[in-house]
């Protein structure tokens, strides 16, 4: 081939490649050979039209190109076939069928890309790029010769290098036992799914179809939290996700929260095998489930992503997590790592499935954390950042491109509603907004299930299927922050006993007095435990922000990002009155939804995301807040709702936090999604 | 350090090497330093004491040393408590106490290197080098940190990295599972087995004892034959076969020769599957056997390694073996190939054990000719040897260190007993040795279990309690060619009917004669069935060996090697006689035993040999007789016996030949050692 100056110039959009080729050249090859983004699966051989271009015609004086119409070959018969049996949009064309025949200019639509954009629907601005551990890849595999006697697999592996370019590839057993059918009913030629290994070492094949694979392959991404368990199911070719799926945790049975599995675990000696028997069957009972919502084979499932708190991560693997219930919380194994699902019992997907655990970042602060991380990307800002995922730990991450500390503050289960009186899971019914009038001290309240606020007419009749049932974690968190704003509790959480002369809505409950939210069918109500209860999670969630923000060095921070399905529900202002995060500009103040759900479906759809996490995972240091003096002042200090005082110089002004406040604050997180949905 | 002139001078035998050291340097270091080959598992800790020495003191001018008393520092504490516990050889020292203190000379005990040379029972003059794929490593790991969080599996590998130089190491998951168990038990020591995957690339960590593991770990080689399946335990730490065991291959239920289990699988849609489960419980009772024999652990067996043509090669893989059954014989894979023990449903090994398969050279010629290759090594010889492994098909292998060709011949189980009237296998009663008298056609035996030939005084005595059986397959070899050489039968198998006038031996069965050998109990006699049934097998034989001679260009061979058991029995002088192999100087005929389980063995005790072999294998030329016409012609001749005429020269004088022949041929293979062992 020459590339003299009769060759026709060829510019790519939208990446803005060119060059020049000999007339008769494909558009496939054109491509290849400037590096552009242009998928193909068959290789070029018009079966598999992943290759689509859009040719341009017209002058384009920014690409110095005119191009005519015939700078293209004619369309040909295999575009036709293609286009009457899958249809073909207007103005497409194969770009392994379209030849160059003069100077042009060829978009590549966003579909026609093998490193496709994935637009995360849980922040607007993102974009996830497809690049999954595992690909499919068509090849024609040389017949075998009496003479040349050669095993189907090494001609199998001879065809992927050489069509391919895949050197040194492996194969699981059972490719060897089916690949004599799958290459016979194929007539010799197969699709190939092959699994790169870390930093993309050693391709292993882990599946082959007979013929072009007309199929897709899936992923299934699963976040393991002590309470729930989600799936989210992924096709590795679009990156769409097809089918989502959550179930309890069914190891709350052996205990509610870490600790008490921790426990149980050291009680009962086959208790964490138990605990991980549980949990494995909850992954194989969602994976059934998404593969039938997603009318899908589950031989077609050939990946799974995993992250989860370290008790979590330990008791999936089949590791006691005895070593985690005490200093110095040592994880056996805690980097990121590849097994076979089939090590892991994973049924319900291919037995060559591969799965790979996200790292843990210590002992205390999980791969969640590090999947969050992955998610927020906070080592790319500018910008200091403080995550806060809050469960019955809370995983805390403060940091910026310069710098990232971590830890884990042991908030207990009271902001999930558990030691509350009326606390109640997020349920139709359940209090979630609450406004407190400073000089009646009476309360407005809104309900899961209902917009209308409940001093507007007619919420008895829009909730009266429901009722008023308690309050979810969100209510909780408001109705103390409004009873401080409205002065009911005092600086250190005494509900004032004086009151009760003024309104009914304080009353004495023996020696502590408590606050009355509704009186209905059932009566609700904020109990002095109740406020000791929060007020001991929040100082502990507090002082964990302190001690890294200390650590930093910093008095402030530019950003809160709040994740997990908790954070996506409670109001910012409210929060900040409580003092449960320290002081930021409330518009700074986002919600990032399940991010630990979201770093495990990153992990699934783009492989060099895991050797990111890997990477920065070392990099973060980790604040022990076991062992810090600092800690337990930061604690004693924070029991206190300094609502008017500092360290809240922005809220000071605050007297009543208007019923429009964002809550859930910003972002399009599941949490912001679902609640827009129930107000459809 | 420095290495002034003033440094002592240690000189290292048996291999020479020297070099000066500061005082007070460890003998160990000095060895690791220049490249001694010196063992040590715990690192120089004085746990382990594999690296005993023993220096030498006098003058030695070889050396240019003067060794005076005093040179190593003095006998220690350490070296005390162990020669107490285990006791320590006069003179003996341990390398990691013993300090060098002078000019020394210091041997290496064979038993203290670390590619020690193991002894090959089946081959006087070869050897072994120890250098297994799994290997042991003690380490000190660093406790957990709660500063510093890193899980016990970092640390351990960073132990191993610092301690050992052993990089990027991944571990199994039932590693982690109980790594915690293991490094707290052993109070922050453990033992750990690495094993090495191909290319010595990326250990992972297979099994993880707490402490210093006094116990050693175990390979397992097997070789499945059709009829047979045989393992061999040994000690990977001393190359020494522990323990050894065989059962009947149970396939043989589903046919008794390789193309009836082709066959049986065409024929059932479980069969194959219904044979691999037989042959891996085989397996699995046969590594319960020798764990049993050996009064070890069978969670101490960490390697296997497995030969066998390529039907059995598949079937053990769980690869449907049809394919092989017809051209063009493609294998599935072929390739030296390791995988978990697991995946081959071996559950009497330690869980995380590897296995090894060797690999086929073709379609027919598999990995048991592979592993023949391996243990004669014809690729290293000058001379051009033939090796013929005989069983229902013959592997034939043709070459030297230039060039190697290797084919199969269907020879059928004639060879094996089966289709000869008065065949049996070889056990005490069946004669394995004849001679008939030219003059009178009279027959003179031997049988198995009796060194008197039965016209000695005493045989009817001393065989009184077996009988005489029937003939095996080393008599039927004789009986035909003694036959030709009474001319008993003619030129073409035919036994001459005119001799029945003259002898009662020679008799009459419808159209055909017959020759009576013994007349007792039972009537052993040979038919004319017999002979033909002979004829066609050593004519397969034969042509397969002439056309491998053509192919390459060759009149005659320097050595033939008669591989497995069969060969170990046979007498060379009347298998020239009988037309099997080609012609060759007597002497030079020689048994290898079982070569291709001694080839099995040198994969698991050098992971070394494993490349070589694959490495051999893709430069042996294929020969196919199935599509060679030269193959047929040569076929048609070779039904001939054709005792003093062509192609024999060297066998045309020989009219008789003496009852000292040697039969078996020379060699020390496992034949020749049982009857070394019957005759004792």
């Amino acid at each position: 081939m020459t590339y003299g100056p009769a060759n026709p110039l060829v510019v790519f959009t939208p990446s803005g490649k060119r060059g020049r080729f000999p007339v008769g050249t494909p558009v496939l090859q054109a491509a290849r050979e400037l590096g552009v983004d242009l998928d193909s699966v068959c290789g070029g051989r018009g079966i598999c039209s992943r290759c689509q271009i859009t040719p341009s015609y017209g002058e384009f004086s920014k690409h110095g190109v005119v191009a005519e119409e015939g700078a293209l070959s004619e369309w040909n018969s295999v575009e036709q076939r293609y286009k009457d049996k899958r249809g073909l949009k207007e103005g497409r064309r194969l770009g392994c069928q379209a030849k160059i025949e003069g100077n042009i200019v060829i978009d590549v639509p966003a579909e026609s890309q093998v490193h496709k954009q994935v637009v995360r629907k849980d922040a607007d601005d993102r974009v996830i790029e497809l690049d999954p551990a595992t690909q499919l890849f068509y090849v024609e595999v040389r017949e075998p010769d009496m003479h040349d006697p050669s095993s189907d697999l090494e001609r199998l592996k001879e065809a992927l290098k050489e069509q391919w370019e895949l050197d040194d590839l492996i194969a699981d057993l059972r490719i060897m036992q089916g690949l004599q059918r799958a290459l016979r009913d194929g007539k010799w030629c197969v699709t190939c799914a092959v699994h790169f290994g870390r930093r993309r070492q050693r391709g292993r094949i882990v599946s082959v179809w007979p013929g072009f694979y007309e199929g897709t392959i899936y992923g299934a991404a699963f976040d393991i939290g002590s309470t729930t368990v989600a799936c989210h199911l992924s096709d590795l070719r679009t990156g769409k996700t097809v089918a989502s799926a959550g179930l309890m945790n069914p190891q709350i049975r052996f205990g509610e929260d870490l600790m008490s599995r921790v426990s149980y675990s050291m009680m009962n000696p086959e208790g964490a095998a138990q605990m991980t028997t549980a949990v494995r069957e909850a992954i194989n009972v969602l994976l059934g489930q998404v593969a039938a919502q997603g009318l899908i084979d589950i031989e077609d499932i050939l990946e799974c992503t995993f992250v989860g708190n370290p008790v979590m991560h330990h008791l999936l693997l089949g590791i006691d997590p005895v070593e985690l219930g005490g200093a110095p919380f040592a994880l056996a194994a805690g980097e990121g790592m590849v097994f076979w699902a089939s090590e892991l019992d994973i049924t319900n997907a291919n037995p060559d499935a591969r799965v790979y655990t996200l790292p843990c970042i210590a002992g205390h602060v999980g791969a969640d954390a590090a999947a969050v991380v992955l998610a927020e990307e906070p080592y790319k800002s500018e910008e200091i950042v403080l995550i806060v995922d809050v469960g019955t730990n809370a995983e805390i991450v403060l940091g910026n491109k310069d710098k990232l500390l971590a830890c884990s503050s042991p908030t207990g289960p009271a902001f999930e509603g558990a030691q509350i009186s009326c606390g109640q899971r997020a349920a139709p019914g359940a209090i979630e907004r609450i406004r407190i009038d400073p000089d009646t001290k009476e309360a407005r309240f809104k309900v899961i299930g209902c917009d209308l606020w409940s001093d507007d007419p007619g919420f008895e009749a829009a909730t009266a299927s429901t009722g008023v049932t308690g309050i979810a974690g969100s209510g909780i968190i408001e109705a103390i922050a409004e009873m401080r704003l409205a002065d009911v509790i005092d600086i250190d959480g005494v509900v004032r006993g004086n009151l009760c002369e003024k309104t009914n809505r304080v009353f004495s409950e023996g020696r502590t007095f408590s606050y009355l939210i509704h009186e209905g069918a059932q009566r609700i109500m904020v109990t002095q435990n109740d406020v000791r209860a929060i007020q001991l999670a929040k100082a502990a969630l507090y002082a964990g922000c302190q001690l890294l923000m200390d650590e930093m060095g910093i008095e402030q921070v530019d950003r809160v990002t709040l994740a997990g399905a908790f954070g996506a529900h409670i109001s910012p202002m409210h929060a900040m009155v409580l003092g449960m995060i320290p002081d930021c500009t409330v518009e700074n103040v986002r919600s990032a939804g399940n991010a630990a759900g979201t770093g495990a479906r990153i992990a699934l759809l783009n492989a060099a995301k895991r050797s990111e996490i890997e990477q920065i995972v070392t990099q973060i240091e980790k604040v022990e807040t076991a062992i810090a003096p600092k800690f337990q002042d930061h604690f004693i200090e924070a029991m206190a709702i300094p609502h008017k005082t500092a360290p809240y110089p922005r809220l000071r002004k605050i007297a009543r936090i208007p019923d429009t406040a964002p809550s859930p604050p910003p972002g399009t997180g599941e949490g912001g999604r679902r609640r827009r949905r129930t107000r459809a």
